[in-house]
């Protein structure tokens, strides 16, 4: 992992992305240097991940104050950015910090005051990434305990360093494993249709992290073989009953290593906890263009990066982005607050994120 | 559907196959001459779908004796065909009832009753198609009773006419509803990594049934969303138990209907079932190469296939090929002996084949 944050810089009056459609094939940044720049950026996952999407909405409201700090620019700043992508409640989250904290101030004040706040939301997701990464790692070396063999997790997407402004989340815990000498191997899920596990599988193999790319299917197989001892996974909102949304496929996941007695985790900020969605029900569910499950970008065999047709334009196809794992399949959510049990989270909705503080 | 079998026929001393390899975006039939060939056919899935292998490799045989029908030749050619591919057990089933044809004949006399007894199991195949086909119609139709709206049914990979010598197994049900009126629509899985569901929705928008393609990932949402009435799927090898080897994710699929009560059926021909094996834990599971996990085909913009490479060479990759689905997932078993609860096929374990005679 990285010391300083790739996934977003500010820059002068602009801000600087890692634009991850083009990974894990070229390492390209991109300048955003307007609302519609940075809005279109959550909105084509160039970038993705709960956490740095909401830091990047938070950025947008900067730019976008730049040179007007009126309640009209606010607003208008406010919609355009929350319209961007629905499931993630980060996104709203940032924004509603960065609403209290500017609408008080006048105008004038509020251009400096957008940059300071954005700033303080990136700093906040980077060390709550790092408790995460601490209380997780505690929760792997008792599972690893007395076991021969490397400990063999399981994740899904991609909630890596790349999906927030630190270590990551769900990758957190494995990146602290790794630095602490614990033998490990990781399952990554392809996570079709858009492949966020090529995203898992190059973190890991820069930071020298032993790990196993499968398909999606094949994560029952491997939990039905014992092959798998915990499974790991970040979250993009979670209810006040624990419901989680996260990746499409992680419920899937979540039947089989319920099914096989195996621990399986969420990992998340306070941030993307919802105290206002009752149940999994209540969270909205993304549906995305069928482009995505006809069209998959890869390298041919000179090197350049292409995309390609599985199917013809005028397939249907139906591509929801996100599910629900209901509460009840979860061991546990990993959060800067310590590991809770997903029908626990009552004990620190009161309690303001440590990320916002 | 065709009226004639375009995956398989002989043509004077060779056969002809449709290269599934190339579909579904280019039709092409490639000419088999010897035994290398069809062994070479299958283990490539040029050739693929259980009862399709086990056709094939009994045209094999046929290929092999054409100018040796020795004791030596017989038993090299079975050797050199049960080899390709571990799983589908109809390729056993294939290959012990060539060598029961064929072992108490004269040397001189095989090819001629190899070419025939190829054609009796090519022939019984479609036969057992067919009765799967009225006997899964009847269970549709009694689960659209009363419903408004068309039935909403699920498949993975494929198991349509692509995978057998006549309508196909869990979409011969399909088929047949289609013909009768039925309204239904199917959500095709795209069955990575080799994409198989892709050959479902050619074979579907073929026929005019309506179908959408959705990434294998979403499949617990759609059914958490109360969206599948039911899903049928064939079966590489089922145990005398009922426990079922089916393309991997069958199983992840049969967890999520399990969790909302949806019915999930097997189809399949008396051939698929092996008496000999008595659990799933017996069925040996393949595993195949990396670079189908980490290679795709696809079309480009210029509508030339092309493939990518997904991830590196160098990235390490685990590729089962099947899973294995729990009797206890089962609402039954589909096949030309009518519909079967997984743990009462001991009614007809003392039967041959349908398709056998």
């Amino acid at each position: 992992m990285p010391d300083t944050c790739p996934t977003l810089r500010r820059d002068g009056d602009q801000i600087v992305i890692l634009d991850q459609t083009r990974l894990p094939w070229r390492e390209t940044f991109v300048r955003l240097d307007s609302l519609d720049a940075a809005a279109a950026a959550i909105r084509d996952m160039q970038v993705r991940g709960a956490p740095l999407i909401g830091a990047t909405a938070a950025f947008g409201i900067a730019l976008a104050l730049r040179h007007d700090g009126s309640d009209a620019a606010l607003a208008a700043a406010d919609a355009c950015l929350r319209a961007t992508r629905p499931t993630a409640v980060n996104l709203h989250w940032a924004l509603d910090r960065m609403q209290a904290a500017l609408r008080p101030l006048p105008a004038i004040e509020r251009s400096a005051a957008a940059w300071a706040a954005a700033e303080d939301i990136r700093a906040g997701d980077a060390a709550a990434n790092a408790a995460i990464g601490r209380h997780g790692l505690a929760m792997l070396e008792s599972l690893a305990a007395g076991r021969t063999g490397p400990l063999q997790l399981m994740t899904h997407c991609n909630a890596g360093w790349l999906a927030t402004c630190g270590h990551g989340t769900a990758l957190a815990p494995i990146y602290a494993a790794h630095a602490a000498g614990l033998a490990i191997h990781v399952w990554v899920s392809e996570t079709r249709p858009r492949n966020q596990g090529l995203l898992t599988a190059w973190e890991l193999a820069r930071a020298g992290v032993p790990h196993t790319l499968i398909a999606d299917n094949a994560a029952g197989w491997l939990m039905a073989e014992g092959r798998v001892d915990c499974v790991i996974v970040g979250a993009d909102r979670i209810a006040a009953n624990g419901d989680t949304a996260n990746k499409v496929g992680t419920y899937l996941k979540a039947l089989a290593a319920s099914a096989h007695g195996v621990p399986f985790y969420i990992a998340a900020p306070r941030s993307t906890i919802d105290f206002g969605c009752p149940s999994g029900a209540a969270i909205p569910i993304e549906e995305r263009s069928a482009d995505e499950v006809r069209i998959v970008a890869g390298l041919t065999d000179d090197g350049d990066t292409a995309r390609i047709h599985l199917a013809a334009a005028h397939a249907a196809a139906c591509n929801p982005a996100f599910d629900v794992t209901p509460a009840g399949l979860l061991w546990g959510i990993i959060g800067e607050f310590g590991i809770l049990p997903p029908d626990g989270l009552a004990t620190i909705a009161s309690h303001a994120s440590l990320a916002g503080h």
